[in-house]
């Protein structure tokens, strides 16, 4: 049996990066343009939240699917899902936060 | 002014380890214990929520107050206040789980 299991900070990195990820995503694809395009979309993460399910063992393959829950203009709601060898391992919620003009000038 | 911040999955991490730590010290001390004596004390992550108010500069010191909010006999509640300069840029809140000695013999 594994006794080797994924930090938990690092199940939170996970999730966080692939729902900032997905909330952008779907920001381009919502104007119908490509990923990355110009001018650039940014998003942050407003909050997080990881519900530990059970450990993620470290030798497995890890998967990460994201279901966008909720798209306002400037806040996108996504709900993710940690799987190790097809089980559930952790549940995570991102609140993204489309970052406005504004603030990228101002940086 | 800076431009480099820590990223969040960085700082859901220290907001994880140190609300922990500081759910795992505070069984020892109610058992009138030192840290870290035999038979250890364990705890793990069950839920991991992380308000991010501000980015915080990577060049910075950056400093991490954790407060004990509610403890049961399985279940702490911990509140995680993460400062840059003296100024608060995110706040975490954590439930640890103490782990039963029946788990840490299974494993």
């Amino acid at each position: 049996m594994c006794r080797e299991y994924v930090y938990g900070g690092t199940i939170a990195s996970l999730i966080d990066c692939h729902s900032v990820g997905t909330a952008l995503s779907n920001y381009y694809k919502l104007e119908g343009r490509d990923i990355g395009a110009a001018p650039e979309i940014w998003c942050v993460t407003g909050r997080l939240t990881v519900d530990y399910l059970a450990p993620t063992p470290i030798d497995k393959e890890i998967e990460v699917r994201s279901t966008i829950e909720e798209v306002g203009e400037r806040k996108t709601r996504v709900k993710s899902r940690v799987y190790s060898d097809g089980i559930q391992t952790a549940e995570g919620e991102v609140i993204a936060i489309r970052v406005p003009d504004s603030w990228k000038n101002a940086n």
